[in-house]
This record gives C-alpha cells, sequence and structure tokens, in this order.
C-alpha cells in the first residue's frame, strides 16, 4: 500500500480504471484489488529474520517473526515506562499521529485522491486543531493552578475553547473554499474520512493519556492485559485452534477467545499484585509545581489509598470447599483489576473485529507494514483503544473524585456572594461532621 | 427523494445502474442523477398556495412562497418561545431528528443501501445513545443537587456515564456482528454517515440546549440574527445581485452577503435592546426545585446582572464628530450581541455553503422538501447550527461564571481531608478580602 504515495502517483489509466470502485463489494469481493497486492509486497521483515528462519514452514515461520518483533516491541514499552509519564505521553502522541497517518493513507487510496486540492494539508491541519484543544484542556484542568505562567500562556489558557474553535472553523472555511467543482463528492468522503478518524484515534488517545494522571497503573496495567489476552489467544488459536469464532476475522476461534479469557484474567490478578506493591505506579501523576520551566517533571510520591493496600477478604466458598483457605489477602484494586481484565478479553477483541471488517471492507492485508509479522500500528493497538476508554470511563465513573485543583481554579472565578454561599454551605457539612 | 423510502424499493434493475456511484463526480457531473429528479418532483407546495400565485414568473412565485411559510414558520416559533424553555427544548429535539432523517436518508439513497442487515435500526439506536448521554450530562449537571429523587434516578445518574457507553458498545458490538461479506464496505460507509451525522447534528443541539440555560437571549438572539441575516441576504441578493460569491453555491450574491452583514449588524442592535428589558429572555433559566415530579418546571426570575442593565458609554469619535452625541446608554449585552451578529453574518454563512457543498456533492437540489419553497429542514437551520455551537463557546469563554450547583455537587464527593483544604483555602481568599 505504501507504494502508492504522491511521489508515485498511479498513471492515468488506473487512476481512470480505480475510479469506478465499489460502493457495493458484491460481484468483485474475490478480485485482487491494487490494495491487497500492495499489501502483500510490502512485507519488510529483516533479511537476517528472513534468512534464519528460512527452514521453517510459512506457518512456523510467522509465529516466530511475530514473537521476536513482540518481544522487541514489549522490552521497549517498559524501557519506556521506566522513563515515567512523559515519555508515556509522548508514545500516545506518536502512535496516534502514525495510526492517523495509516488510515488517512487508506481512504486516499480507496478514492484514489491524489489531486485533491489541499486535501493532505487540511487533514494534518485539523489532526493539530483537535490535538491542540485536547491537550490544552487538559493542561488547562490539571496544571493551571499549581504553576506560575506568564502573561501569554495564561492567555491561551483563559481562552482556551475560544481559540480551539476558531482554529477548527478556520480548517472548516478552508474546507469549503477549497471545494471545486470536479471532485467535490470525493472531498466530501474525504472530509468524513478525515472526520471519523479524529473522532476514533484522537478522542481516545485524550482519554488514555487522563488515564495516566490518575496513577501510571491505570494506563499500564490495561494496556499489560490487552497485550496478554492479544498474546494468549494467538497462542491458544495457533495450537488449539479450531472452531471459528466470527465471520469478520476468519483467523479467529473459539479455542484462542477462551483461552485468551481465562489466561488474561489469570495474569490480570498476578500483574496487579505486582504493580499494586510499588509506589511509581500506584501514586497519582501531578505536576511538580514552580515555574513554567519544570512544568514538563512530575512527581509519583504519595502514601498510597486504600485501594493499593493489602486488606482481607473472605475466600468465596467453592475455593473455601476446595482448598480450605478461609480468607485471602488481596489489595482492593485487584477487584478492579479482575473486571478490566473480562473488560479486555470479552468486549476488547470487538475491537479487533471493527478493524479486520474494515481491513475487508477495503480488502486490505493490514494497515501498513510496519511492523514485520503484526502488520500496522493500527492493527496492534485497535484492541488498546477500546479497553482505554472502557478504563476512562471506568475510573471516572466508580473511582474518581473530582480534580480538587480544577474545583479552586472554579471558585476563585465565581462572584464573591457566590463563593460566600458555597463557604457557608461547606462549613455547616463540616461542621456537621465534626472536622472543624 | 423521499419517493425511495424502503417501502418503494427501486427495481433490480435500478439498484445495479446506480450501484457505480461515480466516486469521482468529474464526468457524470452534468448528467441527471435519480435523485435529483425526484427531489424536483417533490415540491409539495400547497394547491392553494399554487393556484393564487399561478400570475406571477417563477422567480417572483418562488418567492412569495418563501415568504409566506417563512412568515409561517416564524410566527410559530415565537409561539414557542412564549411556551417557555421546555418548549424549545423540544424543538431543537424535533429539529434534531428530522435532521439527523434527512442526512441519513440521503446515504441510504447515495449507497442504495436499503437492504443493509439491521442498519436503519441501528443508526436510531446510535441516535437515541447519544441523545441518551448529552441530555443525561444536562440533567447530571444542572439538576441533581435541586431535587428530590427517587433511588433509581439517583442511580443513573450516578452511573450515567458508564451506563451511557455500555450503551454505545452494545450498539458497536451490534455492528460487528451484523457485518456480512456481500455488503461489508457499505456497513462501513454507513457507519461513517451515521456517525459524522451524529457528530454534526446532536453535539451541536445539544451545545444549543446549553446555551438557553445561561438565559433565554442567548438561544434566542442568534437564533434571530441568523433569521434576519437569511432574509436579508435573500433580499439584498434578489433585488441588487450581481457579483456571484462563492462557487458551491452560485445563487449567493456578494451583494447579500454585505446587505446582509448590515442588516443583521443594526437588527442584532435593536433587537437586543427590545430583549434585554425583558426579565424573561435575561434571567438563567433553573429547576424551580422540589420533587421530580416538578422538574420540568423552570423559574426564569432574578435581579438582571450588570451586563443587562443600561450603562453610560462614551459616543465613538466618529458619531461624536457627526452627530455631537456625548455619549450612549446601552445595554453592556449589546457590545456582545454585535459580536454575536458579526460572526452570524460573516462566518455564518459557511455553515450555509458547506450544506451546499454537500447537496452538490450528492447531487441533490434539497435535503427533503418538508417546507415549500424552503427545502428541507437541514437547508433552514445549516447556519444556526455553526451560530448555535459559536455562542455556547462564547459563553462559555467570555460570559459564564462555572456552575455553582455543579461545584458543590464535587465538593461534598471529595474526601474530608480535601474538603478542609479547600474550606481553608477559601476561608483565607474571603478573609483578605475583608468578605467574612
Amino acid at each position: 500500500m505504501r507504494r502508492h504515495r504522491p511521489g508515485a502517483v498511479p498513471g492515468a489509466e488506473e487512476l481512470h480504471h480505480n475510479h469506478n470502485h465499489q460502493g457495493l463489494g458484491g460481484p468483485h469481493a474475490g478480485r485482487k484489488d491494487p490494495l491487497d497486492r500492495a499489501a502483500v509486497q510490502g512485507d519488510n521483515t529483516p533479511e537476517v529474520l528472513t534468512r534464519a528462519l528460512s527452514g521453517l514452514s510459512s506457518r512456523w515461520r510467522n509465529m516466530w517473526v511475530r514473537c521476536i518483533l513482540g518481544i522487541a516491541m514489549f522490552s521497549s514499552y517498559w524501557l519506556l515506562i521506566y522513563t515515567g509519564p512523559i515519555g508515556l505521553i509522548a508514545m500516545v502522541l506518536v502512535l496516534q499521529a502514525k495510526c492517523f497517518h495509516e488510515i488517512i493513507g487508506i481512504g486516499y487510496v480507496v478514492y484514489n485522491s491524489y489531486k485533491l486540492p489541499w486535501f493532505r494539508c487540511l487533514s494534518w491541519y485539523f489532526l493539530l486543531c483537535t490535538n491542540y484543544f485536547c491537550y490544552g484542556e487538559t493542561v488547562v484542568d490539571y496544571f493551571s493552578t499549581g504553576l506560575h505562567l506568564g502573561g501569554t500562556v495564561r492567555m491561551l489558557m483563559r481562552y482556551h475553547r475560544f481559540i480551539s474553535f476558531m482554529l477548527y472553523l478556520a480548517g472548516l472555511c478552508m474546507f469549503v473554499l477549497s471545494l471545486v467543482k470536479r471532485y467535490t463528492r470525493l472531498q466530501f468522503y474525504m472530509f468524513g474520512w478525515t472526520h471519523i478518524t479524529l473522532l476514533l484515534i484522537v478522542t481516545q488517545s485524550h482519554l488514555v493519556i487522563h488515564n495516566l494522571f490518575e496513577g501510571m497503573i491505570w494506563f499500564v496495567f490495561p494496556m499489560c492485559v490487552v497485550i496478554c489476552n492479544d498474546i494468549a489467544a494467538y497462542i491458544f488459536g495457533f495450537f488449539f485452534g479450531r472452531t471459528p469464532l466470527i465471520e469478520v476475522s476468519p483467523k479467529k476461534t473459539w479455542e484462542g477467545f477462551i483461552g485468551g479469557y481465562i489466561s488474561t484474567l489469570v495474569f490480570g490478578i498476578l500483574l496487579s499484585h505486582v504493580l499494586c506493591g510499588h509506589r511509581y505506579f500506584v501514586c497519582a501523576v501531578e505536576p511538580s509545581g514552580g515555574t513554567a520551566a519544570r512544568a514538563a517533571a512530575f512527581t509519583m510520591e504519595c502514601e498510597p489509598s486504600e485501594m493499593f493496600r493489602l486488606t482481607r477478604y473472605h475466600a468465596p466458598a467453592l475455593l473455601h470447599h476446595v482448598t480450605g483457605i478461609e480468607s485471602l489477602w488481596l489489595y482492593p484494586f485487584q477487584l478492579h483489576a479482575l473486571a478490566l481484565s473480562s473488560f479486555a478479553s470479552l468486549v476488547g477483541p470487538f475491537g479487533g473485529f471493527f478493524a479486520s471488517g474494515f481491513k475487508r471492507a477495503f480488502q486490505i492485508k493490514d494497515f501498513s507494514s510496519s511492523i514485520p509479522g503484526h502488520g500496522g500500528i493500527v492493527d496492534r493497538v485497535d484492541c488498546q483503544y477500546v479497553v482505554g476508554t472502557f478504563t476512562h470511563v471506568y475510573i471516572s465513573t466508580f473511582i474518581r473524585a473530582p480534580n480538587v485543583n480544577k474545583i479552586i481554579q472554579q471558585l476563585l472565578t465565581l462572584k464573591p456572594e457566590q463563593q460566600l454561599q458555597i463557604f457557608n454551605q461547606l462549613k455547616d457539612q463540616l461542621l456537621s461532621r465534626g472536622l472543624i
């Protein structure tokens, strides 16, 4: 697919041929598409790996390539975790831009839209605007009171929504002005394509970053269980897979799904036990305060909250009956871990099915060929986004207390009489509970 | 276009013919499309009107039809305003559903997708989910502390985001499960089409309703200036229009644009002066409290804030020089009115251009033929959405103090030591300003 770059625009003839793209996949479903062909050609497994594995059957070779690259990716991920929140935020940003690039790239190929006026520019402009809005909101919410900022930054924060909206509107106006008769329909398709991508990729990345601020565990744990589920489902499917699971994703099997589910639950319980023991993971990530120059530094020091302190639970009746164990020492977080792991292995895969359906709809094998054996970045992170968003909603419903920083900030912008009203109400509350 | 209902599915032959829809409008741009034909046939001007105006040329007849229907619509709008916020919220809801219906309907025709499994169901399900989420958020934000609610409602409010997210996910899973080989690509197109529509229609409707709670003026004023701008631009264009304004919308002229701008500014200043004098318009809309049964009642009583009290301003130098007037009595709101009117007449029309471009892209004349002379609902409200969203952002950046209700609600969910921290910080603040 990568072959079809603007630098190598296909000839006018091919353009004309593809132009009648199939509204209904129906009659042409079996036909090899240029997209598919390109994806097959695009296998960029390192030469050394290809040679080393040349003795194996293609099925096993593929497994080894996946395995080696998987280990490489996972190791880099753990290295990133040790660089702290900044590294992880940067990772999310980079992955987001790469996913956007891959999906938009497919749109360009599907619609043969290399010649659309301004469009490449505009879609990246929209990406920038959306990111400006999202990250700005995060900065305003979490960092605005702790830091001493200069006038310009304060202005940018004060009028953040307005500025973002005007930037977006400017993009919209440019889009309208860029409309030309010959390509109008195509321009609208690409507009829609860009916006759906923004909706799926940018907003979800933003939510995932918010998880990070609640404590690294809320970011690292869901990612790890998804990885575990992917691997376990692949291995169980590889060795025991017989019964196909779902039509859109013919390689997935019930054996893999169920094996993945059970392994993920066990892994989730164990991993959460390990992570809960480290302050690095359980403390909320907070800006270290001070000047804007230090804004990029975070502290993760705290007295762990109750959720991360070992607590004695009664053993479930069945466990007690079978093993005689009466009580268990668990971190309360492990119960949340159970909920997250179950979601990651039962509903999470639908993110993958959705991506598979999308790939089948546009007759491509992988989103790109960036990672040998794995496909594109989107192929790897499809389930991550679903689970990350679930974690965000889970935290904001069941876990998070409102942001103290934000409340103070809002309080101080109220009118004096309103501040007084709240003050008195709070005073009564605190008095009645004997806290003051 | 309305002819193409599922009840009247076009014959298999026509289906096959349309199926090769043009990815690039190019070579077929001049050809009459079934869509276009249907839109022309669909003129449902009442018989009595057609007969009464039969003596006029088509250009003047069209103007009279527009005029009469316009007056009818505007009168019903004012009647609705007198029924209060409930009526207006219901209006936004109905318009939203109708817009959604019109746009989705075009998608069905464009993709000939009557036979897609489950899709009509699914898209309305997504509409319901999104509305459940949006209106639920509004209720939680504005009404949760003032009302005495039963256990179930409290539960629904407490877990609102989680419930909405799960409902949405259920829809997504149903979508994935409904994918069939033959129609996969089409199903993804319609999925995208539905989501873009949701993004444009539902989220913006939601923002417009929020404007209402700040005071009816924030809802009524922008709507009226948009209507004024539409009418003035039409009239100036009708009588003086010569120079075409923009390619996508060939009927719009520079004369209409400029005439509309000036008229809208003048009208905005006058209208805001009138509206500012009525508490009904300037007071924040608040739930009247009490039991859930009374939740639907609103009060609009208050001491108007400074923004709505006549204030003396120095006349601008030019005005002073020409007329000798030294000072002006204005409501401060009138300055905001000026900003809103300028936006409505300069940037607002881009909403209309966007809609025109869309119509041209899919070769339809109007979104539907619900309103004789005006087209569909979307044709009438395209600019309203842009201006409504602008007003929302404008209010939240320049006007609105944070919601007291929400702050108290958040305060009470904090941990005791955090409440104490905020209490002390607030106390110091208030003491230092001598307020306690």
